[in-house]
């Protein structure tokens, strides 16, 4: 127990851990599905935040090139596992929406906030131009490969066609590649779009064995699963209980629990001025959303027999294109400055009014 | 009389303030609404010149702070007051149309006229490359926070709806919150997006005591309320006896006569060389328009109980987008030269054509 | 005879002239549509090969000036006679298919194809970062003035009306006397948007006199012309026969036939580090097409009594924007790498395969 105790006061977060037993208990009790809702989805930010950090350590163990590798496939593996067990439920909907939001919530409030606090503290902060220029082209060219899909589909004909299907799916494949080529570049030159800089490095050492790392990772990853499995059935009683559209939960709701931990670790980063790291943690991430873990969605999806198409709707199509071009624009000079953090949050603010306000 | 001859030897301009009895006499006289629009229009081009100069004078009696916030709230008093006038009446896709108008004729026709004339005359001519990147990025943001709501909308239910007018309201509040920020921030840095650089500094010294400028700025403002009288009751007749559309008198018409004498002196500017100066007061009136004229007319819409959502219609947002974005890649490299202002005004030409051919 | 061979040693794309006679001959005795479609298509790519190195070779014996008229006129004219020839036939539809595909070939699959075995080569790539910023407007406002007549004409009336038509040709006119003021531009500073640097001059010293190139650019002229007929009067029954699609010819096809030679140049010239020129050829090929190529076929096609407005599809209108906007940020930092190259084809692929499965 000593230990543990010592654990929850060098990281505060994982008090939250606690939320797991609660939330089978409120399912065995029959507490009602808002209760369930809750408190998995409470369990889920502490387990999140082990398996980044566990991720993290065992990429600052290996050597650059296996480490980046890692943190590119299993660097928002809490998101996956959720977006995996909607499928097989067939809450296809909302998985999309959730890839939609994490995307938003990365760029607009993570970055956001980050410029936000960063440029309070310190005033003009400047990151790598080149870097973030060759970011917002691929950023740029995610939200077009996941808008190409979209619109032609309803052309194409109607979404259970082969056609269409074929077009998911080939798409897919392409961003797959392209994902892995700009992994292979990362690896090759520095500064480039998905090279690796250990937060673990530059924050803190690593405090974890290769072998603790596993074995924490093992856990968390097993936790998130059975986190997971409760959010995702309470999923829809919660919806139809309070009146929200699946929207606000995929856009807003969900991603927010799967990165608040990475979140703290951005804003924090850009407090103390390193708002290089700040800016690629968010980008980074968006990226492996949109060109990795959408795409592997579509082929999982496969295996479930519930196959999900990357045909998205217009409005997360809209809000897509607004946040990345914003982004963009805001990052393109290498500058930022807390006036362009609240711009972030603005847009992020009034896409969540409207998100909320859907039926 | 001598004094009042001596001024308009001055400024020439000042002829046309005879057309605010003229327009009154066409009213009385029953010469038809053709007569009173057209009188009324043209009175309405000097009124706006007299309120830009007795703000400016202001502005630059006063410390800076004070002076910015003065141009920052009353740089489009004209509009605004031919906006309030018309959303009194119930015309208010006439306002949106004007609000659209506005920033298309200062970033595409007023920008072009400059960079062209500029260009001509002095080749090459360069601008603050951050202060032009800062700026583009509000544009660009302007625009997305126009874009939500009028999309959104459409999938939350009809335009009268609660929850409509709820992300109206929300949306407008959260823009004037950031424009506040945004003129807070340009106190505190140099070349920020809505830092205050008096043209009357620059140009000429101030001719006006305080008390002379609040005085021809209130009787300016008297005026103007009288001439948007008589404007906003003859459109309606006018639109139907020349088969004009709506579109057109709103985005191409109203704001050009509410901006003759600022697109003058951001011409004379440029063609002084002085680019900054110029390709500012294009952008800031811009910006003014977007995310402190439309967000505060929603408010004072309310008021008169024809509540004005920004729901902007498709052919709108089109133009609006494809003007910002034009914008934003010219201005970005800090420069401009005689083609650049041509292209601008390619754009603002094949899009009046546009609004001109809607029935 | 020998003449010919030795010609042929030197260029063995020659070969493929054969491919003219084999497809009269297909036609004459039948052997179906296939076959006429195929050996036409591959006549046009040896024959566009030399009236492009007859312009060339004409504008290196002239003065720059003319040499630059030469090009931004005669540089896509392998191109227009195909357009010229579908219009005559009524397959309007087909034309603005293969002007969209035209631009995009260019962009997305001859740009990113130089990107890549440039970068491959050498690793990071500079171009005129000025230079590639000035595209990159003309790029968007070329895109931006197809889009407003495109989507205004659905609000202005049905597609015959005369309003609609108004607006095609006033936006073609707009839009020829923008592309000659861009080519004054030219004429006057180094490093303008369409400034004439002549591949012949940097890569091989013009081989043909006067007279000779003029011979070749007349017969050639001819043969394209010759090869036209077959080739349009094949698309629909192949387009039935193997259950393709308009676009697919209009959009991947037809604008690949028209280029092979000047897209091996390109990627020729990027692979010797001569990333400037690759990128110019791309560039101006795509603006000439959009600024000059397709309202010059509007008013042709007033000529034969098939008046083709500039109505494209929204499919069209968004693979140009997607296209355009990636093309701008990936060239806007005067920088390429092999990364970017595989960014651009991945969006020409995603593309090619929507349009593919368009029944």
């Amino acid at each position: 127990m000593k230990p543990f105790l010592l654990f929850i006061k060098r990281k505060p977060i994982l008090i939250l851990l606690l939320a797991l037993p609660l939330a089978y208990l409120a399912e065995f009790l029959h507490w009602g599905p808002i209760w369930v809702f809750a408190f998995s989805a409470l369990a889920v930010i502490p387990l999140a935040a082990l398996i980044g950090e566990g991720t993290e350590t065992l990429a600052a163990h290996t050597n650059p090139r296996i480490g980046g590798l890692l943190n590119a496939t299993l660097g928002n593996a809490a998101e996956l596992i959720i977006a995996i067990v909607a499928i097989r439920e067939g809450l296809l909907e909302l998985v999309k929406a959730s890839i939609t939001g994490s995307i938003l919530g990365n760029l607009l409030l993570v970055m956001g906030m980050s410029m936000l606090v960063g440029g309070v503290r310190h005033g003009i902060q400047s990151f790598d131009r080149r870097q973030a220029s060759r970011n917002a082209v691929l950023l740029v060219l995610a939200v077009i490969t996941l808008l190409i899909p979209s619109i032609f589909s309803g052309y194409i004909g109607n979404p259970e066609s082969i056609r269409v299907e074929a077009l998911s799916i080939g798409t897919a494949l392409v961003m797959i590649i392209l994902y892995g080529l700009a992994l292979l570049y990362s690896f090759k030159y520095e500064g480039a779009p998905l090279s690796h800089k250990s937060v673990e490095e530059i924050v803190h050492k690593p405090a974890w064995s290769v072998r603790k790392a596993i074995i924490i990772l093992a856990l968390a990853t097993a936790g998130v699963v059975l986190a997971s499995e409760l959010l995702v059935q309470a999923v829809e009683p919660v919806m139809a209980g309070l009146g929200i559209s699946e929207f606000f939960i995929g856009i807003i709701f969900i991603p927010l629990i799967g990165n608040v931990a990475e979140h703290l670790v951005a804003v924090k980063v850009a407090a103390n001025n390193q708002m290089d790291l700040s800016v690629e943690i968010a980008v980074s991430s968006s990226l492996q959303i949109a060109l990795f873990v959408a795409p592997v969605l579509v082929f999982i999806s496969l295996i479930f027999g519930n196959p999900m198409q990357l045909i998205f709707n217009p409005l997360e199509l809209i809000a897509l294109t607004a946040g990345v071009l914003i982004t963009a624009f805001v990052s393109e000079d290498g500058e930022s400055n807390w006036l362009e953090g609240a711009e972030l949050l603005t847009i992020y603010i009034i896409l969540a009014l409207g998100f909320f306000l859907i039926d």
